[in-house]
């Protein structure tokens, strides 16, 4: 317990001189972190194949084993994403708000790091490096915590990060790699030193950590995203979209898991969309309507994440009946409409309470590299501080700045001075 | 519990609607909140009299006696606040991004309702309103519970607010009035249906809030804020400065605490300081050099909110423990340097883990009015989504909506077609 608050505390110790940190430092850090990859690249992929020979013993799950692998190309890729990530543009010490509040008294809104945050991953090793360096460039002291499977791989990631980092002038302490589960557990107690807890990972395991901790939790729950054919939707652009909503990537949280349609269309239409589904092998389940229509089984419920080719269908009444689905059973990550009806898809975009709400297009766009954020720090399906795909700027926050020449309230609540409240150009 | 069920599900239905309120019908439900105070101002006067009646067989203390007091002048104030907020840009629907991914795909980020929002605030009447009406600007449901000294007058006027509110178009269920202790108790576990708790009132209610909920809080910690004098300060603008800071207000959260003084200029400046507080009544505590100096007493701690006149002086040895003693005992509220050097503003903007830091001005400025916000929700202490004072637009929260004509990513894997994240101006 008392290393895990001395660590806690170095941490804290080390967010306060990170405030100041320039630029040119924090890239050159980056670039440290790149060469000092590159050339330990066989030393990281020796520690790899210790952690791969032991998942073969305990057996660990294919999906999971390819996960692990961490061979030269993906060496290769996590140098490429440090070298696009120097080029970014430094998201501390940018100007959001300026206002002249009198002569002389210039308040600025700046933002800047939020301290220490916490980081709980799955089991790619890939994303330690990734998490770690989107954390130096935001100024951002870090605690992590990547799968078990790992931790021979994270071990000499974090070990190699650490020591290029420090000596190119971070302070020491910004990073911990955490290792075990009580390790995590006891971090989750220090809201004293921690700023913000971001697990990725299962539901329940999100689940888990916000019931378990009174740091800010900035959750991804689970992705049950909709596509919904709206009646007047072209049936040509609904199957295109639905097809590659559902199976472009099923895997992923912003694959499609429900396609809502209207009653009115559903004759029509419903049948191509279906064909089109069962000729990527997706299985479909059915409200009573749908199953009786395409001769499929029943869905057994409306909030499953199938993560699979697997879709359930449900022919609504129309717009209001599909809303009130997707607010009722949906996980607010993404939805869409399909439609060539303007009004109907504004009122569709502003009454779905989701992070992304999407009019003729794949719901597998909501992404922060296809939002062109440059970086992705995950996907939030929070409501507060930052939602949907969350760039660099979900690990900043901001503070006020105000530059005055002598200013005492006393001046203005008498009525000598008062406030002009101007924009500053 | 059943009751306070129904109600958290009425209000996440009515927030649903809400999300598409016109801003005529807020600003019209807004307009009829005030004429319906002003037609039952009588009423309302006669509610808050059996309201004093109780606290005068209580003993409430004066000044929350004085805090309860809702007559003709609050009522009046009460409803100049909705006129002016009716006059104030709509924070809902405002694009905050926007960039062209492709030929036809347009990605905006506009700001929205957060969804359910509760509120439990301190014993002022004419905070109801300003919540209610803050929340509905916003179009955000609300739970509302107030001080139980004012129970009456907090009846009458939420339900005057929903019903005038209701009849301008409003949702039925998106003002709810709560009573009790336990009803706020159930609210906390409510997390499926609220979004979002504001406390306000004392430092160890909001950590008891922050404690008992798995809901986002926008907390208000403490106010101990610092005034330190550089070694390069003008003498005459730090004691106005200083002076200000402490006195111009005692009883609120950005009054000035602690006066830190660079110790090569503690000899000629700090009698002068302290002699310009003594004289406004302040009684100083002092680290061992200063209580020497001075001769006064001996500061107990660093982290006390006197919120008197009192404040603590601490001697430093320059401007990095200056620093180190605002980020280890202050609350991160609001910290002021005053110098004639630059550089060392910068330097201590930068390094203060604070939401608020000066140069050159008092301390008191640090107020949503005062900054030119036009409304103030309270000042958070949190880093997350809101820091400082927080005007409407921390009560509105952001979604992504993206425009298409038929886009699918499997298009862009292929390399078929390719994203261009241009601005759109």
């Amino acid at each position: 317990m008392s290393d895990m608050i001395v660590q806690a505390q170095a941490a804290k110790i080390a967010s306060l001189r990170m405030f100041s940190l320039s630029t040119e430092v924090k890239n050159r850090a980056l670039r440290s972190i790149a060469d000092i990859l590159a050339a330990n690249s066989a030393s990281i992929i020796a520690e790899n194949d210790k952690d791969l020979l032991e998942s073969d013993k305990t057996g660990l799950a294919m999906p999971l084993r390819r996960r692990l692998l961490f061979g030269q190309k993906k060496v290769a890729d996590v140098i490429e994403g440090l070298e696009s990530l120097i080029l970014l543009e430094d998201p501390v010490g940018k100007t959001l708000l300026s206002t002249r509040l009198d002569e002389g008294l210039s308040l600025y809104r700046v933002s800047c790091p939020i301290g220490v945050i916490g980081i709980i991953f799955e089991s790619r090793p890939d994303a330690l490096v990734q998490i770690a360096s989107l954390c130096l460039k935001t100024g951002n002291a870090v605690f992590l915590k990547g799968g078990s499977e790992a931790a021979n791989t994270n071990r000499i990631l974090a070990d190699l990060i650490e020591k290029a980092s420090i000596e190119a002038g971070l302070p020491a302490g910004w990073i911990t790699l955490l290792e075990s589960r009580d390790e995590v557990k006891q971090m989750l107690a220090f809201d004293e030193y921690i700023d913000l807890v971001i697990p990725r990972g299962s539901n329940e395991f999100v689940r888990y950590i916000m019931d378990n901790t009174h740091i800010p939790v900035l959750g991804h729950a689970d992705g049950v995203c909709h596509v919904y054919v709206h009646e007047d939707a072209d049936v040509e652009m609904a199957k295109r979209i639905v097809v590659d909503s559902k199976t472009q990537y099923v895997a992923v949280c912003n694959a499609a898991e429900t396609l809502l349609i209207d009653e009115s269309v559903a004759e029509t239409m419903l049948p191509e969309l279906a064909a089109a589904l069962l000729d990527k092998g997706v299985e479909l389940f059915g409200c009573d309507k749908a199953a009786e229509m395409l001769s499929i089984n029943k869905a057994q419920d409306w909030h499953t994440e199938y993560l699979d080719y697997r879709m359930s269908v449900r022919i609504v009444s129309g717009m209001e009946q599909a809303i009130d689905h997707i607010n009722q059973y949906g996980s607010g990550h993404t939805d869409a409409i399909i439609t060539g009806n303007q009004p109907a898809a504004e009122r569709f975009m502003n009454a779905v309470d989701s992070g992304n709400v999407f009019w003729n297009c794949s719901t597998r766009f909501s992404d922060g590299f296809k939002y062109g954020f440059g970086a992705e720090v995950g996907v939030s399906t929070s409501k507060i501080h930052a939602r949907g795909p969350v760039g660099l700027d979900g690990l900043v926050t901001y503070k006020y700045k105000l530059f005055g020449d002598g200013q005492i309230v006393d001046d203005y609540a008498k009525g000598n001075k008062t406030f002009s409240h101007e924009p500053i150009c």
